[in-house]
């Protein structure tokens, strides 16, 4: 990728559970199209602490965090972002000088994602799910200013948890609501999972919704968002969500935000 | 230089206190050449223990180790080589599934030299120096089988140290000794050091000598071997040394053995 590779070429990194493509190849397609002198690589790791205490001994740039660490790397960082401290879960670490801080920037592109689909304040949602990444997009719906949402969990602790800690109704199941907004933040319709072929809502309830909103990235086009398409919804797709939170990422390492259309080349090179 | 990197892609990687260009251009162009998913790095660091472990932590394959940190690391691996044990020196890291055996290259290039060179082993030699270098020069000319020789260092501590675990002789000066062989393992001699332009041993001992073999790398060509050249003598310069250890330590990394040509256009490359 990078054509020239020096001394002073600065290296970024992920840490996973099971590294992909994705991230690799979407940061170092920008830094060969803006000239940036770095390399981006996948890592998985066994030792969470060893991992970290060499991104800060080599001077890595900058970590991005996946399952099963961004819990756990939370007290291995020096700071924590507001980003990453409301919900006390990161994915992306940027070392400045030794110095470690952590940002969440899925809950960053939640964010973003519901600004820029022009989602009005006043829409009634329901979120189905109850882990680390149904926290981060509850809590940039929280801190967006809507109110009228309901956790769906059949995880009735951590349903009820996340429902309460942010000020929203909790229920096991959808039942009879029919909320104006959709949101699926569980494994169903995932690739490989379990449930790849599953809509994550019943049919009725994406007939009565205006708006889907699916977190599963692989595929891009789930069940659900081909449901919705078909139904003539308002639809917003995983895919967004990991490419505007890697787009955030490459901002805080390298300092350069690309252009539109050099973010929608490097989604479509990391994708393909 | 690698073209696609993905999630397999291998990292190697350099340790030093000012890291160079040589050995990422030559590891990087033999990869491209040879279509290895490697990426070869160079980092320097504050805190030796934190990137070895992140070396093992992170499942770095390779990583090359130059001063400052050459002895330093041994206590930090888990097996010494024997091309590292009887000098207490290492200069590469080689990481198999988190066990890490160290080398030293250094070593095994000059025992290589000799060999190609054809040095008659009953070739008179004096060797100037007496630091971690002179040690693994000093070494592969006593286990090569060259029993005579004298260590010339005016540090008469280390000096006489040196001679003595490897049964050699040892003077402070030069003298009036007109050995077949002068090496050279100082600092003289080298781009930008106080003594760029001097010349390691006096020109009566040059012209008396059969070979000159100076390790100073940089520039290729030092007011020794220049001279030496000039006088019709057979040289072995530093830059022979600093490629083949670089060599040995790709194959170490690797599994994969470049051509000769591979491996005299990787040189070419690297000092370009």
């Amino acid at each position: 990728m990078q054509m020239n590779p020096n001394k002073d070429t600065q290296l970024c990194m992920s840490l996973s559970g099971r590294p992909g493509n994705f991230g690799l190849r979407f940061h170092n397609h920008l830094y060969e199209q803006l000239g940036l002198n770095f390399y981006y690589k996948a890592f998985s790791s066994q030792d969470l602490p060893g991992a970290v205490g060499g991104i800060r001994a080599l001077g890595i740039r900058g970590c991005g965090v996946s399952m099963p660490f961004k819990e756990a790397c939370i007290a291995l960082v020096d700071e924590l972002d507001a980003s990453a401290s409301a919900i006390q879960s990161i994915n992306t670490i940027v070392n400045t000088n030794g110095h470690l801080k952590a940002y969440n920037t899925d809950y960053i592109a939640v964010a973003q994602l519901l600004d820029s689909h022009r989602i009005p304040k006043d829409t009634r949602f329901a979120l189905r799910g109850s882990g680390g990444m149904a926290k981060a997009v509850a809590s940039a719906l929280r801190d967006g200013g809507y109110r009228d949402g309901v956790i769906v969990a059949r995880n009735a602790g951590a349903g009820q948890a996340l429902a309460d800690s942010l000020g929203y109704a909790w229920q096991a199941e959808l039942g009879e609501l029919r909320p104006q907004m959709l949101i699926n933040v569980t494994p169903i319709g995932m690739n490989g999972g379990p449930e790849a072929d599953q809509l994550a809502f019943p049919v009725e309830a994406i007939q009565a919704a205006r708006t889907l909103f699916d977190v599963v990235a692989v595929p891009a086009e789930t069940p659900l968002i081909l449901r919705a398409r078909m139904e003539g919804k308002q639809v917003i797709t995983g895919l967004e969500v990991i490419a505007i939170q890697a787009l955030e990422q490459f901002v805080l390492y390298t300092g350069v935000r690309p252009s539109a259309e050099q973010f929608q080349q490097a989604v479509a090179f990391a994708r393909a």
